[in-house]
């Protein structure tokens, strides 16, 4: 495996660790025993065969082709993955992966109609329910505008269509119209759903090699993998959570990770969030966030523990010129990067805060595929080890139902 | 004013509030007194008459004037509320502003730079200190980029500086090569300097207008606007931490908020965070997060309280087609998301969270000054409330001290 896991810090008695090893191990068997719903992700990496991979890849390249902009509709577990692996992984020249149907705003709509306005595009409509508010509204008003574009038979062939193969508002109608249709798993959660065409096929028209990334995947999807120390994560959290660290800050060194944090707060909150219970998942984004929290993460109520994400080689460095302020003269902008990693680390661990450093050698599709697969079991693990289903989402409906009444009385 | 304060299901006794408004006053008054550092923010929108209002919206005029991009070298106090307000309010078209020296990222650099290239430009260096490692590196980088694009007398013709007019390593160098300086007063701290030259010079070139925005700011800034109920939220935020409420959750329903809330982040969290105290300041963006949060939200671990902040007239609407799905068709988004807005908090507070709500009628120069100056104001008689000075920061110190120890032996 390509990532370097060390707990610094965690001020937990390695004894308090091992023992619940074996707790940690049965919760792992439960996801690879199929006995679970919505574990499907657990082993579906491996299904993914040259000819399953290689329609995603045919699609991706007719979309390249044809369009300037594909623009995905999805909100929650069918966007955040995508987007985070396209901001972390240097975006291909060609066509441009855009993403709407996440918010009711009219001016970034608008916004988004004069980017796209006299250029050529697709919209890919993501939503296992098939009727999500956002993604629905928002295919409504693009569906108009490709039809007075394109008119109504190329308006379908520039239509990809992602949701359960069955009934439901959008299967129904992008059946009818002949859209091309793409199955999300009936076993798949949304926020479990990046490494399926939810998340592979945005990827796929960026232009990133979505074969290495399941490969990079299917690599860590065995037991074996997380035997041993394999699941200290998961243990640590839980321990430390039942310590009165209930907030876990997410760090990052990099700000093309932002959104990768996105889809760790999804996956973490949404999965742990219930029953009362819960680790409160942030992200923060260094050195940015060093000059606004960084006061409250060395001297404030200490409610949390914090979990490094770092890159050992970045995508790309800067030269600082021999004329810049010294001592960061003559020197490059990693190193220095490197340097504040070291420092913030060393700063935090003398405050006493727990720290889990999880390294990175290089961000690729390989290593990208890894970190997304090897998070998504720490979090089902942890969920199970704090009793709670990882995998249902029973909170979501109170507003919905709430909204749904407002908007009937529009 | 223009701001439309409510309390809800705070789950306080009112006479607990009533009990603390004393202390709150006096807090108040000091701050007002002019007693304590670094309280220059508090009367300072009053002392910007017409000529000094003049100076910057000439400055940034002639900016405007020979300029496609304005790159904003900055960190912390230094960018974040120039950048809440550029990305609140529509951008004029023509210069547009660009941030950077935020962070320690060659590709994000490298990317920028692929954005400048033959284009026009100009430069605004902002650091209090003179010195910061961030904005230092990458002023050493584009003062080489400029240099050799205008050569010596151009660059310094380009080059804005915003530091404290006293020696210190970039004040030195702008005053020696004649760059533009604009002063950054002594007692005001950089999270309290966005209605300062540090923001109002960035924001005058998006061609905003400032004098509305200082204008809105002053007439609040006396201790009448703050007088009776006018501290409550400051008073409310204090009780419900003492009730074991140890995070905030700012909330926004429009996208083009999201670095107000990091703006927000910085100012609660380097204010309170100290003394092993302070509320955990920490921002989401709705409705895309309530496919995220919302699970955790409604159902987790119940640690903190929200705090709603609505527009109820949004910049811009866009109407879903009557072929769209019902019963979103032939609505507008605005209607759907005020529908997002009144089902989130029937659900929220059904599940007893505390929540406050924030109502500004529109988002424009008058109402964003003076949602700034509310929320500074309420900042800082939280923090004196809660026993702490809201004005220092020393442990943002620590891991410096550790960087520059690696810097050094490079």
């Amino acid at each position: 495996m390509n990532l370097n896991i060390e707990l610094k810090n965690s001020r937990l008695e390695q004894a308090a660790v091992e023992a619940r090893r074996g707790e940690a191990q049965q919760a792992l068997a439960k996801l690879f025993s199929g006995q679970l719903d919505f574990t499907g992700w657990v082993k579906d990496p491996l299904r993914y065969d040259e000819a399953k991979i290689k329609a995603l890849t045919d699609t991706a390249a007719e979309i390249r082709a044809k369009c300037d902009y594909f623009i995905v509709l999805g909100v929650g577990g069918s966007f955040m993955g995508a987007k985070a692996v396209i901001d972390m992984l240097p975006e291909e020249d060609g066509t441009k992966v855009l993403f709407a149907g996440y918010n009711f705003s009219g001016r970034y709509l608008k916004e988004l109609m004069k980017t796209i306005e006299g250029r050529e595009i697709a919209i890919c409509v993501i939503s296992k329910s098939g009727s999500t508010t956002e993604t629905l509204s928002a295919y409504g008003i693009f569906k108009e505008i490709m039809l007075e574009k394109y008119g109504k038979e190329e308006t379908a062939k520039r239509t990809y269509v992602v949701t359960e193969t069955r009934s439901n508002y959008l299967f129904d109608q992008a059946s009818e119209e002949g859209c091309t249709i793409f199955d999300l798993a009936v076993d798949i959660g949304g926020r479990y759903s990046v490494l399926t065409p939810v998340g592979l096929l945005p990827i796929a028209v960026a232009g990133i090699d979505i074969g290495a990334m399941l490969r990079g995947a299917a690599a860590l999807a065995s037991q074996e993998t997380f035997a041993g120390t394999g699941l200290d994560y998961a243990i640590t959290r839980q321990l430390l959570s039942g310590q009165g660290k209930k907030t876990e800050i997410f760090e990052f060194f990099d700000p093309y990770l932002a959104y990768f944090g996105e889809w760790l707060k999804q996956l973490f909150g949404e999965s742990e969030g219930k029953d009362g219970k819960g680790i409160f998942p942030v992200s923060l984004m260094f050195s940015r966030d060093l000059h606004s929290m960084g006061q409250f993460l060395q001297q404030g109520t200490p409610l949390f523990f914090e979990t490094f994400l770092t890159v050992d080689e970045p995508a790309d460095d800067v030269a600082i010129p021999d004329t810049a302020m010294p001592p960061f003269a003559g020197k490059t902008i990693q190193q220095i990067n490197e340097c504040a990693e070291k420092g913030v680390l060393d700063a935090h661990v003398a405050a006493g805060t727990p720290v889990v450093s999880i390294r990175v050698p290089r961000l690729d599709a390989t290593t990208t595929g890894q970190l997304i697969y090897w998070f998504e079991m720490q979090c089902a693990v942890s969920g199970l080890l704090s009793g709670v289903d990882p995998f249902n989402q029973p909170g979501v409906e109170a507003y919905k139902k709430e909204m749904r009444g407002y908007i009937n009385k529009l």
